[in-house]
C-alpha cells in the first residue's frame, strides 16, 4: 500500500517577501546528480561561487561564502562569531527582524543597547550615530530591509562611524541582496548577510554572507581547532571561544580556504542552486535587476492605488520588493488571502506583531518581480476584494500598472 | 562574456561513509517548483514527513522533524536546547566523532566528563554504566555509529540506566538512521539525531531529529517565544535559555507543531528531497534495507579479504556501511585515491587525526550500496593497487564478491 503519495506540488504565483518562484534553471541544477565533498570539481565549484558572491556583495572581502541553513542561520553565525559574552552591543530596531537580531544577540551574552524607531518608519543615520556616541558599542547590528513593515534603512555613514568608534557593523540584508544596491566595501560594513529565497530567488536554506579583514580579526582572536582534528602546533585564539561549532566562522573560513579542513559536509544541491542562482543574477547585471525591481514595483503600486488602496508605512522609505497595503476597513484580510491562494493560485502575505490582521504585505522578489505576475495580482486581488463587498473602481488597476509597462 | 559555465558535474561512483549518491527520484523531487511555507499544500507535506520519521526512528515521539542544516546542525540544536550552561555531561569517546560532541557540549557551558577507548574499539554498555554512577550526569551524548573509525556501539541498556538516574541520553545516529536499526523508543532513547547524506542517501543539507517527552519537558522549562513575536501572556520557561535561536528546539516545535508559529524559513527543495528519500526508504522496508547494507557489506569483505588487504579495527564492532582498510605498506594511499577517482569515476575516503593515511575507509551506504557499486570499487582498487606496484593475488576479489552474492 502506497500511504504517501507522489510528490506533485501546485504551481504558485508566489508575491510574498519570500520564500518566491524559483527560476527553472536553478531548479534544474538541484536535480544533477551529486559530488563528494572533497571532489576537485566540487571544491572547484564552491571557489566559482565564492568568486560571484563577491560581486553579489560588491566587495573585495576574501570572505563571502554562504552558512548551511536558513537566512537566520547567516545572522546567527555572524553575531555568534562576532559578539564575545559581555560585548556591548547597539541594535536599532525598526519592525520585527531588528527585534530577531536583539533576541540573538542577548542569546550570545551580549551587553544590548536598543534604540527603536514606531513601525513603517527607519532612523536618519545620524540618530544611530549619536546613541553609538552614548553606548559605545563594540558591535553594531541593524537590518537594511526590514519586510515586516516593508521598510528601507538607509546605512551611508554609519559604517564610517563604527570605525572612528572602533566598532564593528553588522547588517542584515537577506531581503535586500540582490534587489536594491548593498555596497559592503563602498559602505564599509564590516559583515554582511544575504538570503537565498528572495531576491536572489534560490530556495530557502543557505545563507550567503560576507565579511571583512576587521571582522576576520576578531573571529581569528576566538579560533580553535576542532577536537579531533587538533594537533599540538594547532594556534588557539586569545578571546573566549565561539559559542557554537556549526556557527564558528573561523571554522567555517578553514573549509571554504584551501585548507579545506573538514567541519560539516557542505550542502550539495543547495549550491548548485545558489551557484545557478547567482549567475543569473550576474548574466542580468545587478544594476539592471536593480532597475527591474523598481520598475514592477511603480506597476504594482500605481495599480493598488487606481484601486484606492492605501499603503502602509513612509514612503520615503519604502523597500522596492515589498509593498505593505492597509486591509481596507470591513474586509477579512485572511478571507482575501484564501480566495487568492485557492481560486487563483497567488500567494501574498499577512504581517506580524502590532501588524497582523492590519495589513496585506506583495513581494515583487527576483524571479517573481516579473509583469505577468504583478497583473496577475492585481486582477486577482480586485476580484477578490470585490467578491468581499469591499467597494472599489473596478477595471482601473490593471490600466494603470499597464500605463507604466507602456511608458518604458 | 559567460565566465561561469553551465553546471554539469561528472557521474560518480561514490563509495564514502557520505555524501553518498542520490537516486535519481530524489533528484527529480528537488526539481519541483516550490511552494509558500505556509501555504496548506507546504505544511502537509512537512506532516507527512513527520510521519515517515517517526517510522524511520522506529518511535511514537510526537516530535520527529529535521533540523534545517547539515548532520552537525541537529546534533547541536539537540544539544545546546537539552544541555543547560553548568550541566554535567558524560561523553564516552571513540573516535572523531566523540570528541565532536565533547567540543560542542564545551561550547555550551557543560561540565563534560569523557571516558575514551582506543580507535577502531568500542564500550561495553557496562563500562559506560559504571561511569555514569560515578559521574552522575544529567546528559549522556555518545555516538551510534564512528564513520572515522567505522564501528559500531551497542546502546543497549544505556537508556535504562538513563533512566534510573534521571539523565538525558543523547545518540548521534547520524550514519547509522537507516542503515541498521535505531529503536528509539525499545533501547530508551531521549534523543536522536539521523543524518541525510548517508544511509537516507538524500544530498546534504537536513538533519531529522526526534525527542520524547522527557527531553520535551526540559526543551520547555527553558522555552522563550521569540521578540518581535511575543505577546503579553507568552509563557516563559524558569530554567536559563537555550543560547541558540537557530536551534531552539522550543521554538523549532512550534513552528513544527499546528500553531506554526514562525521561525525559519523551511527549506523547502530539502524538504521535497527529505520526503522522497524517506518514501524510498520505507517503501523499501527497514529490515530489508537492513538486510541490503549487511549483503553488500559481506560481498565487499569477501573481495577485499582476497585481496589480501588488511581490514582494520575489531570485527566485532564493525559498522555494516563503513569498511576500513589498512593502506598495505609502501603504498601511497593518497595517489591509489586519486587515480580511483580520475581514472575510474570512483570516489573512496581517506581518516582522520591518528588515522590519517593510515587507512582507506569505503562506504557502502543507502543508494551507493549496491552490486555494481561494490563490483566497480573492488575491480577499480584492485587495478589502482595493481599499477601502485603493490603486490596481490589478481583477479580474485570479484570472484569472491560475485561469489557471495550467488549464494542469496
Amino acid at each position: 500500500m502506497k500511504r504517501f503519495e507522489d510528490l506533485s506540488p501546485s504551481l504558485r504565483c508566489i508575491m510574498t517577501p519570500g520564500p518566491v518562484e524559483v527560476d527553472p534553471r536553478v531548479l534544474r541544477a538541484m536535480s544533477f546528480p551529486v559530488l563528494g565533498q572533497f571532489d576537485p570539481e566540487f571544491t572547484n565549484i564552491m571557489n566559482e561561487t565564492m568568486g560571484m558572491l563577491r560581486e553579489l556583495f560588491a566587495t573585495g572581502n576574501q570572505w563571502a561564502y554562504p552558512v548551511d541553513g536558513t537566512s537566520r542561520s547567516g545572522i546567527e553565525a555572524t553575531m555568534v562569531s562576532l559578539i564575545a559574552p559581555g560585548d556591548r552591543v547597539l541594535i536599532p530596531i525598526y519592525g520585527r527582524f531588528g527585534h530577531l537580531l536583539h533576541e540573538i544577540a542577548e542569546r550570545c551574552g551580549a551587553e544590548v543597547y536598543t534604540i527603536e524607531k514606531p513601525w513603517g518608519s527607519v532612523f536618519a543615520p545620524e540618530e544611530i550615530i549619536a546613541e553609538m556616541r552614548k553606548v559605545k558599542p563594540q558591535v553594531v547590528a541593524m537590518v537594511h530591509g526590514e519586510t515586516s513593515t516593508g521598510r528601507l534603512q538607509p546605512l551611508e555613514g554609519i559604517g564610517e562611524a563604527c570605525r572612528e568608534m572602533d566598532a564593528l557593523l553588522i547588517v542584515d540584508a537577506v531581503a535586500t541582496i540582490g534587489g536594491v544596491p548593498v555596497e559592503t566595501d563602498a559602505w564599509k560594513l564590516d559583515a554582511v548577510i544575504g538570503g537565498t529565497q528572495k531576491c536572489l530567488s534560490v530556495p530557502s536554506g543557505m545563507s550567503p554572507i560576507t565579511y571583512n579583514e576587521r571582522a576576520e580579526a576578531k573571529v581569528l582572536s576566538r579560533k580553535q581547532v576542532e577536537r579531533g582534528l587538533r594537533t599540538d602546533d594547532s594556534k588557539l585564539g586569545g578571546m573566549s571561544p565561539v559559542r557554537s561549532n556549526y556557527f564558528d566562522l573561523g571554522m567555517l573560513q578553514d573549509y571554504w580556504s584551501p585548507l579545506r579542513l573538514n567541519h560539516h559536509t557542505e550542502m550539495t544541491s543547495m549550491l548548485y542552486a545558489l551557484r545557478e542562482g547567482l549567475r543569473l543574477v550576474l548574466e542580468e547585471g545587478l544594476e539592471a535587476r536593480f532597475a527591474r525591481h523598481l520598475l514592477h514595483e511603480q506597476a504594482l503600486v500605481a495599480g493598488l492605488e487606481a484601486m484606492e488602496m492605501k499603503l502602509y508605512g513612509n514612503p520615503d522609505c519604502k523597500m522596492p520588493m515589498v509593498t505593505c497595503v492597509t486591509i481596507p476597513e470591513g474586509v477579512d484580510g485572511e478571507a482575501v488571502r484564501s480566495m487568492l491562494l485557492d481560486d487563483f493560485g497567488i500567494e501574498i502575505a499577512s504581517s506580524f506583531g502590532p501588524l497582523k490582521g492590519q495589513i496585506w504585505r506583495i513581494g515583487t522578489m527576483g524571479f517573481s518581480c516579473r509583469k505577468n505576475n504583478v497583473l496577475r495580482v492585481l486582477g486577482g486581488l480586485e476580484a477578490a476584494l470585490l467578491r468581499q463587498g469591499c467597494k472599489l473602481p473596478a477595471g482601473l488597476a490593471l490600466q494603470a500598472a499597464l500605463d507604466v509597462y507602456e511608458q518604458v
